[in-house]
């Protein structure tokens, strides 16, 4: 969608379309569209006391979620947790809190405050995600709004306004003007070949004016739209000056977009997050699974026998083995490959096919919640820097601290993976002072996690790439199981890096073995 | 701005202007533009043992402003409120309340618990009304989101869709598309006479295939922005259809305008609200007032003898006299006409100059909070009929009940305020369940405010009317004081309605009287 054209390919362009007029025509079935989402928890066979022995390799939402359910109708469920902890990447940090990076292990020293956390790998939940959000119904986990879109927040590229950060809200109202000016004159063109009634072509007329605050000649001259350069309560609001497209046209694209979009896909629902942190979710699991859990639990083979399935693993130096049924495993694919197992070649090629984002994200907490004296609460500043984005807690408003994202690359391959944390720590705040000139003598206790070294994890979501029919084919022989084994989590969705899909995968595995539990008991 | 024209009229517009050509420039000053309220709190004389008595008539926002502020510098200050509750509108209806509305008392028979409330009155606080804000932190108010726009809420208007409620997004999703493909042939009449390097035009048309998802070809076919008609997690996400612009030119332009825009203007900030009730303002200043609002007090007449201002009040069927160095006055102008007084004829005159606002709002608490079931998290639904608006609250989330704004009539003149309670309980009713069928059996204990009927109000706030040159000079001769009185209020602000002015205006009247004291004073 971003690829750019020349002026000349876009005249081609222009020559060889005809325009809007496809886009007109009477009806379409327009009925309420359901959303998006619907509950997809499984309705499991109760087990009545027949004995179920399930092995969850993985204390993942995933695996936590299958431990859950199957343990409500009767299964024997055990959860083998490689690290010292629960959730993979919901994973929050608070004061003393270990961030078990390989070779850059942390001790997080924010102040010991309810408010001052970091969720350093799930942070926002669409409220489109109707199984995350009913389990957090379920298991008790309060939650609240995360505000993602502020207009208020800033744009920087060094290239916009001489470098000076600029308030979203004055990007997005100018270039709204002048691309309405822009369908205002487009509109004539397509009016003269299209079938619209007067009365229709004087309401788009009017909504397209509205959309850019034209005035009568469908001219775009400013707006109060953006908030005024002075008074307007006691005094007359004064209009702020109107900013060129040229000026702004100076951004990066791909910033521009940001600006200009507001939240949309999976951004668009209203977005929440637990209160007092995203691992509230994990911690409402584990509360349902006390005793289930075994931590410091290293897989170290997996065999289907047909008939059942042994899982060994190493605990405190002790190699043990547990016999079961079904196994659910939400380790990471690329580690798995490393797991001894008995799997079908293309099983096992298919799970090596699986690449790894590598995300990077960072916070400091901050002395005083200087954006709030900016007109800042909650929301991102997109920069075109390596840290890319800004987040400002809305949680804690007006409260004296509070920890702000600093970095989040999610793109891979930046040089913050490859830097000491000290060259990190100096890389947010040399960028983030160029937006906000405090910025540095407010940051304290800099916490940063590369997520493909992470203990444990070695990588962030799966990122199965193109749909090429290769890619096709592993994700379809790794969505069924192999023998009584299931993969499991966010590797085996259509869309990664999402809870939601992690719970899908393990209420879609979990149907699935129901099925063949009911074929066993003749059911 | 909503003036239609016809496709003629169009043709001659376009014919009549050049279009984007005078957007074009180089330049103009960028900087950072400054928040657009500054704090205006003055900075007062402490009297220093020095005796001035205030008489504040009124107990709105502005009233307990200035008692409060003018206390902490040593001025003895009396508050007078007719009613039995100090806020004025700002007016937060709970278990057991009562609304006093002429002809139509009422009490609240909400259950009693903290989330079911119903803010009457002011009920958004935008983050860039500073004033507000730092009396909330001062006053320890303590504040949350208020979830205006919200994509997933619904739009209604009997001829679109065959009147079936739509979402925000698949409405708007689809008309950007929509506009963008007009946008896409636009440029190519403005591009060929404007001065764009080949780089800046290749920008904007990223920018405009982004904003509207528009192919290779700059053709909208539908989106996934709008969510999925299916899937999304587990198996592929299926495209909703395109729906038809003709389709959706079939809806009212203003209810096509609420859905296109975002946030704008004054609610372009972050808005917020007070945890559980907005009159938690009121009473963080009451708790600073104690002993000093006298309640059933009404003011009979006030007279200005040059050194000094006598106020005579009845209350509890006694007649008393205050005799004060200063009066501030937040009495609604059209019943201060009525009242007593020695002022300036021109004064009068202006007083008696503003009109007041109809506003009409009523509310359910509903059984159920249905609207979580539809993945509807806050915002407003907006429909053509006399209700206008649904309000869903955000706060209490995931709870059984919440309490629903029903109605919101801000124009005037609709038949809301001719119906007994029973009519607009009716009338409420059935509108709502054409947006949601299960309205009518969710919804219990509902309540009405017709503003202009308020006991001790009787009107909502000052509409000014157009900016004549009548209408500029009463503003003139009200803002400045007549001998030792002064009107505040919204109602002396260039913004009613809104807190904020209520506090400005406090302020500005303070100051100027801080100036009187200073000469006095010889300071």
């Amino acid at each position: 969608m971003s690829k750019p054209v020349t002026r000349r390919e876009f005249l081609n362009l222009i020559a060889a379309t005809g325009g809007v007029a496809t886009v007109l025509g009477v009806g379409g079935a327009l009925g309420l569209i359901p959303a998006s989402t619907q509950a997809s928890v499984p309705n499991l066979m109760p087990l009545n006391g027949q004995r179920r022995r399930v092995v969850v390799l993985g204390g993942g939402i995933s695996g936590l979620t299958t431990a859950y359910e199957l343990g409500k109708v009767g299964y024997d469920c055990t959860v083998l947790e490689s690290s010292h902890r629960c959730g993979g990447r919901i994973m929050t940090v608070r004061h003393g809190d270990l961030i078990d990076e390989i070779g850059n292990p942390q001790i997080c020293k924010f102040d010991d405050e309810p408010h001052l956390y970091f969720n350093c790998g799930a942070a926002r939940l669409p409220s489109s995600h109707k199984n995350t959000l009913n389990y957090c119904k379920e298991l008790g986990v309060e939650l609240e709004m995360f505000i993602n879109e502020n207009k208020h927040a800033l744009v920087h590229d060094p290239d916009l306004n001489g470098g000076k950060p600029m308030r979203n809200i004055d990007v997005s109202t100018n270039l709204k003007g002048f691309m309405a000016e822009l369908m205002f004159k487009g509109f004539n063109n397509a009016e003269l070949d299209q079938p619209f009634t007067d009365d229709e072509a004087a309401k788009l007329l009017a909504v397209i004016r509205q959309f850019g605050d034209l005035d009568e000649d469908g001219r775009y001259s400013g707006s109060l739209r953006n908030g005024y350069a002075s008074g307007g309560f006691i005094s007359d609001p004064v209009q702020k000056e109107m900013i060129h497209v040229r000026d702004l046209l100076k951004a990066n694209t791909g910033l521009l977009r940001s600006v200009l979009l507001e939240n949309e896909g999976e951004t668009a629902p209203m977005l929440m997050q637990p209160i007092g942190g995203m691992d509230n979710i994990i911690k409402g699991f584990l509360r349902k699974l006390e005793g289930k859990v075994e931590y410091h639990a290293m897989v170290m083979a997996v065999h289907d026998h047909g008939d059942q399935i042994d899982v060994t693993y190493d605990q405190n130096g002790q190699r043990l083995t547990i016999t079961a049924d079904y196994v659910f495993n939400c380790i990471p694919s690329h580690l798995m490959v490393g797991i001894e197992n008995n799997f079908p070649e293309e099983y096992r090629s298919a799970m090596k096919s699986i690449r790894r984002g590598e995300a990077f994200k960072g916070a400091f907490q901050m002395k005083q919640r200087f954006w709030e004296n900016e007109e800042i609460y909650g929301g991102i500043t997109w920069t075109n820097q390596p840290i890319r984005q800004i987040w400002y807690p809305f949680h804690g408003l007006l409260k004296q601290k509070g920890v702000m994202l600093a970095a989040y690359d999610y793109g891979g391959g930046s040089g913050f993976m490859r830097m000491t944390h000290d060259e990190r720590i100096e890389a947010m705040l040399s960028q983030g002072e160029k937006i906000h000139p405090q910025y540095r003598e407010m940051a304290e206790h800099g916490i940063t996690i590369a997520w493909h070294r992470m203990n444990h994890m070695l990588g962030c979501s799966a990122r199965w790439g193109a749909r090429t029919p290769e890619n096709e084919r592993n994700y379809q022989i790794l969505q069924q199981p192999a023998g009584r084994h299931y993969m499991i989590g966010d590797q085996i969705s259509r869309k990664s890096a999402w809870m939601e899909s992690a719970i899908q995968s393990a209420h879609w595995a979990m149907a699935h073995m129901d099925q063949r539990v009911r074929a066993e008991a003749g059911a």
